[in-house]
């Protein structure tokens, strides 16, 4: 019989394109979770689910008891969280017991890997880069402390419970599909000049450095997790690579192959920001992944997008 | 005009005291929040909050804007988390979060007085005591993470937003009143015996060695901390003695005069349970606190009360 796999907020970017994957294995029977958007042409096998809400979540775990569990059901943006900050609390840290809870009670020997952030940790500075699993986690936003609390609520649950659960550690993730990052704010303001010889471009902080993966990347990171990542341990899924902003606006001039003016604006700086962000991979390298795409690739994905 | 203090969770033991001794200081307007029983004798100053709701602590904070709040409001015991984990995060998580938001938006010069736990730390090993402020933090069970969070959370509000929240970290307080301790455990078995010449006392691990504060002390600290303790800094609020449980049953011999026999009883044995705790209270004492009472004051007061 196939092994069932359950994906928690499989409407969000990365959950998308995991799904794609998963489904695509044909070795699982995969579910899904959404809170606002019907997942298509999954017929049962998407169901409505707000995290928050322990009936919601004990009733499907309950009734699927899945093999493995990819909880990535969250309030995923730093400027969400500046504007809401009590319900990214609740979806991050009470959504994440809620799940742990009704595993705990209704699926004890489930697999869950939990998506954390490289938001947990917060700034170092550029001579301690690259961060590994061991540094101090410190975050600079709301966003990041509930990120970290999901983190510290897995190894409570491991360590208190027994329960099998490996941490995955992302850090930024980009590609086609992706709403609100840097990549997609460059391509909206491209897309309203199209028809222009030269395009204008407004930005923010560009001397920021950055370490992007491709999210097809990030999920055969995840996939491997899944397989190979030991309970209790947390995983950094990374490039390993510290790019620079501005380096992905070099890429855009040559793929796009038009003048671009580059206007700083003051209402694109991020108040609460981390300065420089470089994951070290080593870690999940060991368990036999790496990473085949780099900027450019994301670049191309997102500018070809339609 | 008297400056205005709010309680929150002023009917748990630690606030039942505190509020009596800020209300004979005259100096203040004492407001009280509860959450199951009504505090009699203070009229319009008892409110009911449930500080789980939003609404609920939104409410008292705009209409009061209080001058200081102690923020004692939590479920506060190591045994209940085992049993209600979600509750224990939604009250002591989501709790502090709403009254930090209702704070920042409607009252941001309040200082708040938040009621950390020696429980945030874990267990270290005798030559590494006692912990002072900067120890590494590693909860052993839910409720020692619930009270790291409130403390993350409270660093965080200070760090983003400025806000002038000083933390308490209290270690094991005790005195008359407290319910569910070691104490109170062994006094209620004496009751029921109280007319034996020989008293049968079951216990737990009675090896273990804990830092024991008189109630009345911690309220002098915490009072401290209202008038002198610094915004985002936590001060350790503890006896700075090690000691064993089993010095409690020396005591309680000594002041009762009876014979006692002592019976090792597993079910008293916690399966979390950190196996030393000493606090270094250096950095509040510099302040201008020391504790009055003793492990003997603790026992006479209970063994007194009514």
């Amino acid at each position: 019989m196939k092994k069932k796999i359950l994906i928690t907020g499989a409407e969000g970017f990365i959950g998308r394109k995991l799904r794609k994957f998963l489904i695509a294995k044909k070795n699982y029977k995969v579910f899904s979770t959404y809170y606002k958007k019907k997942i298509t042409g999954l017929g049962n096998n998407s169901i409505k689910c707000d995290v928050r809400k322990i009936d919601d979540i004990k009733k499907i775990i309950k009734k699927i008891r899945p093999h493995y569990i990819f909880h990535l059901a969250a309030k995923s943006h730093p400027t969400y969280s500046f504007k809401f900050p009590l319900d990214t609390l609740n979806t991050n840290i009470i959504g994440t017991a809620n799940l742990f809870e009704s595993v705990k009670n209704y699926s004890s020997k489930t697999k869950i890997i939990v998506a954390c952030s490289s938001a947990e940790f917060g700034s170092f500075s550029k001579e301690e880069l690259p961060i590994d699993e061991k540094f101090k986690k410190n975050p600079e936003h709301l966003y990041g402390l509930s990120k970290l609390v999901q983190d510290l609520l897995s190894l409570q649950y491991f360590k208190m419970f027994k329960m099998n659960i490996c941490r995955a550690i992302i850090f930024n993730t980009s590609g086609s599909g992706k709403n609100f990052d840097v990549f997609q704010d460059f391509k909206s303001q491209i897309i309203k000049q199209k028809k222009n010889k030269t395009i204008l471009l407004k930005v923010g902080n560009i001397n920021n450095l950055r370490d992007f993966s491709h999210v097809d990347d990030t999920v055969t990171a995840l996939y491997l997790l899944m397989q190979r990542g030991k309970s209790g341990e947390s995983y950094i899924i990374s490039s390993n690579k510290l790019e620079k902003i501005s380096n992905i606006l070099k890429i855009i001039k040559k793929q796009l192959n038009k003048k671009i003016i580059i206007k700083k604006n003051k209402n694109l700086l991020r108040k609460y920001d981390e300065k420089f962000i470089q994951g070290n991979n080593n870690k999940i390298r060991k368990l036999g992944w790496s990473p085949k795409k780099n900027l450019r690739d994301i670049v191309k994905d997102i500018l070809n997008e339609k």
